[in-house]
């Protein structure tokens, strides 16, 4: 092993970066125009805990705050440096951030190896070098670092969530770090520390990755990547990094169009189809092949517990949806498993009739069996030793034709609070997880207030420790994509302990 | 054949069961309760262009109509009955319909095979003879029928839409019928007919195939099935219907799980996945996995030109998503050919720089690009003959900057109306299609305005004869499966006819 790991618990000169008390943001402008100004409106906006310190050679003031006219005029020692200025002066202010005790900055400024100019490439070379005298750069060309927890955002994120949570992101574009952050807001994905890291002059796939592997805040850690420097390195800290945590890794670019658009991209290889999905699963990292497979994987990574899932059961209204889910299941290779007769027989004497049925799926008839009805059927079933995880599947837009009956707006109508609750306690007493599913087929311009009642829905699962998804299809990919992490992950454990007796 | 084949503008007896001038519905009830006055409601609210006589032994009024004791007392000769009695008392109704010269009716009511006793068995047979009287049956245990143009819809089905359109929907599944036919509504999807036919006691597939084969209102026909009851005469419909529109098939039920939950739901055979797989194949059937890839297969066949799809564009902000496109065209055998150089050049004269490319996917840098420019974009890269289509990707949440800025509301600041004109004249000038893809990654509860615009938009491009889709993976799978049906149909032809010639 040719990298110091940390324990935990020791400081690691990153973490200065992402918690840090005092902040430069070099290249703000008193008009408030371009990137330093939006990041510094953004760092306000989300309410950054530290103290900020902008600066601009002209002096002057921005929304109330004093622009020292350079770094060595601030008045206390930097702990992290946002840089938007033009790029041929980012050596400069980079050094001057040193100097002050900065223990890394991040580059947002464009124009340097992603030009393909000897200029560009010659500037960003500079930028190295000063890194290498002990100033971490994330970038160039970047949008930066966000940390729910310091306050710390996204070029142009005023408006993430300051909730932290257990999922890290790294992504070379900037523009899946934010959008990625976006998802997770709503969907329910808590993040430690997301990095876009751009160029990657300095700090790079590797290194964050070694770190965010140490890092006690950090439970599960997904990647966007379209190209790596150090391919024998990269797979070094994957394979040490996924036995201690899950690391779900969407690798762009890898059909040849893929690859030419990667070029223009970010200037890296694309890389050969066979030999990263190979590389990817002798590394047991999680492969996915889009952003919002990206986002329901890490969902479901953080909310559930790390294990095996073969049998589950799929309850809802609706003996086509029982079928559907039943299929697709198959298709993941997760089993519904015939319930025990007694079972069976004990969920049917509490369900509606005629309609209903209870051997798995089990088809509750109609939409609007009320919560504590669908709590005991989940309580029951969750006997089943075969049973690992329930699946709820609710049409809570039927509830829009008891609105118009009763008048009443369809949030006021449909019970979803009561059955988040309901569900949280099935999970709490059964130890076994619920996924909730909420498709919706009214998606017109007339329903609007469906979608209105199903996010505020999502928001009480949530709040209940229960994923929600769209699509059964999607939450079962992912509860595979956890049952595929977890088996590799023994057998490689198996191997590892076997080689070690002889 | 064993089959009798009508000639386009030969009278169906069937046609006088979609477009009926009078209709009776039996088992309508005083308070209004039940499924017979549901339907009642639901006919009137949609604007049913016949006349309709409810019926009820005990008479009186309904909703300001007459109520008539008994079909006999119905002054007119009747072309379809709604009937929604008990199940015992449905042999009389429809003998009562068949006397008044009903050419059909469908059956609401519940209570006959599906129940599994020998008395719901027998009550079906009795049905069964009545229709072999002369009034063809739809159902029992089903939604019944929806066709825009005459006005009939499902149960409960007041508020689909009134257009009509090339699409026709079979299913056993009332769930099923009703849902796709909302999720055609806001997706475009325009129906010609849509049955749910339940137990299928008399009409059903392989029939309903034959006759929406002949029908001149029906361009593509999606069916769900949970099992057919004639496996040779469905495959001879299919082969013989797929030669001249496109079948597309959700066969539900081909797991274990799923055929076991089949057997609850529609008392079907589940069968085989190999044999269904290998069948639907052979008969160039188009095969869906998901209510949803039907609907947008549904969407793609209805909107877009039938011929082979090998090379496309993908144009959009983000180089990330150009890359996400490039990877997932690939997969679906669909090729990004590398622009003519002079078209590159061309494209890269209008496009905003920094940050743009133009070899395909084109990258224009930035979601705020004006319509007439992307127009330029489209109208220049459509000149390279090896482009098939031109997928656009907008990413049209991000003028909610903008309207905030601004103080406008997001639908008024993002110019989704001129777009949607210019991409338009775009599919009109150069005879290429275009689809749009406007994904949103902000589904949180403050982000309601964002998804007002985007339904708005949707319906803005719909209107211009342009196919949108929520996700880029979901186009391209909609795409192939319309080369892919067209590829099979020409080797099919092809074989035909050199056996022909011999």
């Amino acid at each position: 092993m040719n990298c110091v790991e940390l324990k935990p618990g020791d400081a690691d000169p990153l973490d200065r970066i992402f918690h840090p008390e005092h902040l430069a943001i070099v290249g703000v402008s008193v008009q408030g125009r371009g990137f330093g100004s939006g990041i510094l409106m953004s760092l306000r906006e989300i309410g950054f805990e530290g103290t900020m310190y902008p600066v601009n050679a002209r002096g002057g003031e921005i929304a109330g705050m004093r622009i020292y006219k350079s770094v060595e005029e601030i008045p206390a020692r930097i702990d992290f440096a946002v840089i938007a200025v033009p790029a041929g002066v980012v050596p400069d202010a980079l050094e001057a951030c040193r100097r002050k005790g900065a223990a890394g900055a991040e580059i947002l400024s464009a124009g340097f190896s992603e030009l393909g100019t000897p200029e560009g490439v010659a500037l960003e070379e500079t930028v190295r070098q000063i890194a290498g005298k002990g100033i971490r750069v994330i970038g160039p060309n970047c949008f930066g670092i966000y940390c729910p927890r310091s306050g710390l955002t996204l070029l142009p994120g005023p408006d993430l969530s300051r909730e932290s949570g257990p999922v890290a992101f790294l992504a070379q574009s900037g523009g899946m770090a934010i959008d990625f952050s976006h998802i997770g807001k709503w969907m329910g994905v808590r993040f430690s520390k997301v990095v876009s890291f751009g160029n990657g002059a300095d700090l790079r796939e590797v290194e964050l990755l070694n770190y965010l592997g140490n890092d006690p805040e950090t439970k599960v850690i997904a990647t966007y990547t379209e190209g790596v420097k150090d391919g024998p390195a990269f797979c070094d800290a994957l394979r040490r990094v996924t036995k201690k945590k899950p690391v779900i890794v969407h690798k762009g670019g890898l059909s040849e169009a893929g690859g030419r658009a990667v070029a223009s991209h970010t200037a890296s290889l694309g890389g050969n189809r066979v030999i990263w999905e190979s590389v990817l699963r002798q590394c047991n990292a999680v492969q996915v092949t889009s952003l919002w497979e990206l986002a329901q994987t890490s969902l479901a990574f953080s909310m559930l517990p790390e294990r095996i899932y073969r049998g589950i059961t799929v309850a809802g209204g609706g003996g086509a949806l029982g079928i559907a889910a039943s299929d697709s299941a198959e298709a993941f290779g997760i089993q519904l498993p015939l319930l025990d007769p007694a079972i069976t027989d004990a969920i049917m004497e509490i369900l509606p009739k005629p309609g209903s049925s209870a051997r798995n799926p089990i088809d509750v008839a109609n939409p609007y069996v009320p919560p504590h009805i669908l709590k005991e059927v989940l309580l029951t079933a969750a006997k089943d030793d075969r049973v690992d995880l329930q699946i709820l599947i609710q049409l809570l837009y039927h509830y829009k034709s008891m609105a118009l009956f009763s008048g009443c707006p369809v949030k006021d109508v449909t019970p979803f609070r009561e059955l988040a609750a309901a569900v949280g306690e099935v999970v709490a007493v059964t130890g076994k997880p619920v996924i909730v599913v909420t498709p919706n087929i009214k998606q017109g311009i007339e329903s609007l207030d469906i979608e209105e009642m199903l996010r505020e829905a999502r928001a009480a699962f949530l709040s209940e420790g229960v994923p929600v998804f769209d699509d059964l299809e999607d939450a079962l990919r992912a509860i595979n994509h956890i049952s595929q992490y977890c088996a590799r992950k023994e057998t490689l454990e198996r191997k590892h302990s076997s080689s070690n007796s002889f």
